[in-house]
């Protein structure tokens, strides 16, 4: 029985190695050189867009096998757009081969080798290893939480479609709980009072959305309850802090126009299940608590054996070569990256600029000029048909930016499937109100 | 301190008798009796749909707070059509009070006080009773599992929008596992297995979805693993039993000719994680399993101490009374209802019918006739733009009885929001394909 397991090992580990001997030989396809891809964000999937295919046998890694508009995620987080509408799948940029996307972690690298480790999504117990003759790191960045305690457990991220959907359905429960026979006045004060921690682009337009929400649907569905609603925006410094202090001004004074709605500068220090509790003393009850407060690197950065800067971001050079592989077939770039003495915001502009530029270098249409970057301008969104524009030539705040900022997010959509359904889910709004519909 | 905790108590004591009393009070507007709806699928809805307002003070009950149509149901889980693309939220009908509402399961009912317990979806330790003056049970019907071991556990049902989210993510976690490094065929082959148990109309919908799917975008997105796909029908007596025979050895014929699909006479004994046993013996592995063999009823039914039939439905009169109930305040209808030695068959079709005849009875303008059911025929989608119509005056096949599928259900959809997005839906998907990307 022993020698028997033991003989079944034997073929396993055999097996594996011929697998692992076959994986890691290079590309097939002695014309083509194998670039992998880690990420699917505005970064990578930029890269992929536009490199040659011709040139390079590309394969992407990563644990998301779509492409996401971030600029309209908070829009689906009370129905103004639905989440399909402002997704659009990898496999959709036809690769010639169906394994060239890989629903997978990336684990470690090894430079000297050229070798990726990988890790199944859907099955952690598999791991397989990738050869490369480049790769390109453009995975992002998570949530920084600041070691505040209980974030984790307790807080609502707006990251991904699937942190979107958590806080539908949780604004969606919270309606429906709030109205229940048995539901006294302060617990239903409780559940329907919503913490937004951090001021800047994310937490202001969740929270414009959540007002046009509170404006548009809940006095139509949940008449009631409407007085019990309340906003609360924690952030310590200033918010909006990028953009232009006349925008600023204009956006914080509508913000506080809002009957229950509120600016605390202030600061998070605890997060349980029903409260905050504040720098100040304070104690907020509360039935969801959005955490949008900054960006923190992913397990496989921190993992990653080279130069960063302060944040943990990997230091590249101007031509986005990672600084601490000599090699030069490495490149970073987006949220986790940081080009040395060159220091750009985290934002998709940047992220996608970069994809663009490495693609065209690598391409070898390039003139190899290091990359440059001068900033299109800003857009926010902040509720009530109001935006603000903070653009290289003009500021306009008002209902011409709102009109701008849809409009210029409209001919950014990734794909017509986009295009089509955006604006059909933003007349759908209009017409007939947000979906409350709920189900897990 | 025990004298506090004593106090606190009584004083809770105290309010939540306040609160029943006030709860149970009857409705306070005079003019009004109080109507409480359980449920909201076809039966309740419809008659939501078409009861006077003026002359009763409506009260839902249900779990689910929207309404869906379930017809379409099927497409969704391939992505066809979209989740809320066929659910229209109740508070959408105008509740002249937003607590008209109750997203909480009936308990129990005393027919003889007049009083229906309830408890909250959301928080389930909270109880409250509401009085009525009339009640109308259309709570609908579970899946039945015919005690089959690991049905409930490992196997997919396809009622609820839930439930076909599920399906879809399980369908795209399998084909994106499939393609992964390490994956032997074997197991690629088991992951691309799907089972389908029963041959109603659900079952054949279903495979008819999935057999689309495959055709159109597993060529286009998972090419290397179409020859790895396969579906079996497991059904112990005839398809579509309730179909014309011509029209059910038709699809009979157009399912066998597909490569990979397969019927099987047979009926299971046992579902396990990645397989099911046959009754004949066979072992078949499997990536999904997928159930929809017949009803059973819900365990409000259940408890409910009244007549029913052998198969555990509340029995009524030919004008929807509750037989067991001589107050004549309480009517049943739908799935979880039998009129007696009326057998009627548990349809969409039957269940609208019965909430509209019930509505008019209630509203007074029905001429107090019994309720009579004529059948407008049956439709069912079998795939490739094929479909089959059973009409009392015409049987018809094919492509044309496709179109008349299409255009059937599009003009009984229940609103004007639904009845915009479904054949854009439609349109998107003949354009751009069905979406792929998988999130939680």
């Amino acid at each position: 029985m022993h020698l028997v397991l033991r003989k079944s090992n034997e073929v396993k580990r055999t097996v594996s190695q011929l697998w692992n001997q076959c994986l890691r030989m290079k590309s097939t396809d002695t014309r083509r050189k194998r670039l992998i891809l880690l990420g699917t964000g505005w970064a990578s999937y930029s890269v992929l867009k536009s490199i040659d295919k011709s040139k390079y046998d590309v394969i992407v890694v990563s644990p998301r096998n779509h492409f996401l508009f971030t600029p309209l995620l908070c829009s689906t987080t009370v129905g103004t757009l639905e989440f399909r509408s402002i997704i659009e799948p990898i496999r959709n940029l036809g690769f010639r081969q169906t394994d060239h996307f890989h629903l997978s972690w990336a684990e470690s690298l090894d430079f000297s080798r050229q070798i990726l480790h990988c890790q199944s999504v859907l099955k952690p117990d598999l791991k397989y290893e990738l050869l490369y003759d480049k790769i390109v790191i453009g995975v992002g960045a998570l949530n920084n939480t600041f070691g505040v305690p209980g974030v984790s457990e307790y807080a609502f991220f707006l990251k991904e479609v699937a942190d979107a959907r958590k806080i539908r359905n949780r604004i969606l429960n919270n309606f429906e709980l709030s109205i229940q026979p048995g539901i006294d006045e302060l617990e239903s004060k409780r559940l329907l009072h919503t913490i937004i921690v951090g001021g800047g682009p994310t937490g202001i337009e969740f929270g414009a959305e959540l007002y046009d929400f509170v404006e548009q649907d809940v006095t139509r569905l949940y008449k009631k309850k409407k007085d019990d609603v309340r906003v609360t925006l924690v952030e310590s410094n200033q918010i909006l802090s990028s953009f232009d202090e006349r925008l600023r001004n204009f956006a914080e004074r509508k913000i506080k126009e809002r009957s229950g709605f509120n600016l605390l500068k202030d600061s998070v220090t605890s997060v349980s299940s029903d409260h905050v509790v504040l720098k100040s003393g304070k104690t907020l009850p509360c039935g969801l608590i959005v955490w949008s407060t900054g960006l923190a690197p992913r397990f496989f950065v921190v993992n990653l054996n080279v130069a960063k800067n302060a944040r943990g971001q990997i230091l590249t050079d101007r031509h986005l070569r990672i600084l601490g592989d000599p090699s030069g077939n490495s490149y970073a770039l987006g949220d986790c990256a940081d080009i040395q003495d060159m220091p750009l915001p985290c934002t998709a502009q940047v992220a996608e600029r970069q994809g663009r530029y490495l693609a065209e270098q690598l391409n070898g249409k390039g003139d190899g000029e290091p990359f440059k970057f001068t900033s299109m301008g800003m857009l926010a969104y902040i509720g009530q048909y109001q935006g603000l524009s903070d653009l290289p030539d003009f500021k306009l705040q008002g209902f011409p930016s709102w009109f701008l900022w849809r409009s210029a997010y409209l001919t950014r959509l990734g794909s017509w499937r986009l295009r089509m359904q955006v604006p059909l889910d933003w007349t759908k709004t209009l017409l007939f109100g947000r979906d409350v519909s709920r189900f897990e």
